[in-house]
């Protein structure tokens, strides 16, 4: 089923490219593109498995994500409202030797441009050819930052800014989560957060209960996190 | 200077879109490009500070890092004949939002194209901007390569598949090199890799003595590597 006005309109506002498509390149896109819908917990994209093509997201909010040999998990960026999931159509890019894994945080709504559409137009048009690079070049700068994180900043720092920065997204005073969940954020170990949490506790910096954690001393955390 | 036959020729012979250039793109890159010859420790690019262009390597290796706001480095990857930095042109790409240094490991012969050049051939030419997709893919490969080792490889896996690695580069059995830039490679502090080569000499593994490293037990370091 084609686009329906309103989905036509949100591409031509969120795609920087699309006045520059021909009226047939358009015309390509809106007979193509369909609309997708993900439930929390459901998978957009499955490293090398999958490559559905281009999702445009309508709202909603998807973690991307790699996993070692040993299962273990890394939370590489988030997407949000009007942001693209490249990787979903990375088959169509050679030099890509990795797998990234894209899973939906909540209800998200999404626009997805099949692979082989996308794929013409990234070889037809620079316009299409330099969007893409500038996507790239944003997630590789996720990816840069996270590395400098991983290497030159302490778990400690990492924590408390973690903690600082989840806080502040939600009462500020509180938050739901589980070690496990931390430690797959930060890519380290669930024992590694524990103690580090039990730490943080006894420096009277937060309150732990099950499932929960408490600010107890903004100040502290706050100097922690440097 | 514009380039001579045999640089021209190097180019077509290096670039994929050579040959999907007009023959005025093909003279603007003829007439504005140049050889530039580094010799080792001398810089390519500075972060921010510099934007030369693009640097096709005629010889020579290159190394790119990161450099850490407390001054520790950390190698990403490295560069051989043939190979291009694209991010010594970076400043064309603002979705960058980071830093990279190049040195010259050896004398490095280059043809550099300049940013203003390089830039109108990427906005006006699909077979250009798909050439800067597949190297930034590409590099971005190596980075996610690396993070996957330092979060997911133990400190003395790693060193013993770097010393490896190394070993077989040279003559198979020693190499003369320092504990600061073993450091430096696997983004760690030379006390970590100090403590490593000395149990991996306890456990005879290597033997070591000033500025050099001896291959005492293949067997063993390979086991280590796993």
């Amino acid at each position: 089923m084609p686009l329906d006005r309103r989905e036509r309109d949100f591409l031509e506002d969120t795609l920087p490219f699309w006045k520059k498509l021909t009226p047939e390149q358009q015309r390509s896109v809106v007979n193509g593109s369909g609309e997708r819908r993900f439930a929390p917990g459901e998978m957009l994209h499955r490293g090398a498995v999958d490559c559905a093509g281009l999702y445009v997201i309508e709202s909603g909010q998807v973690r991307a994500y790699s996993i070692s040999e040993t299962g273990r998990e890394i939370t590489l960026f988030h997407l949000f409202e009007r942001d693209v999931c490249i990787f979903s159509a990375s088959c169509m890019m050679k030099d890509i030797r990795f797998s990234i894994y894209m899973q939906a945080s909540e209800d998200t709504r999404t626009i997805l441009i099949p692979t082989p559409i996308f794929r013409q137009l990234n070889q037809d048009s620079a316009a299409v050819s330099n969007y893409t690079n500038s996507i790239l070049s944003s997630r590789f700068s996720d990816v840069m930052w996270l590395l400098d994180q991983i290497l030159f900043t302490s778990m400690d720092k990492r924590l408390a800014q973690y903690l600082l920065g989840h806080f502040d997204e939600n009462d500020g005073t509180a938050l739901q989560t589980t070690h496990d969940e931390i430690a797959r954020d930060l890519g380290t170990a669930r024992e590694v957060v524990s103690r580090m949490l039990k730490y943080f506790q006894s420096e009277s910096m937060v309150k732990l209960s099950r499932g929960r954690i408490e600010l107890a001393d903004r100040k502290k955390l706050e100097n922690t996190a440097g």
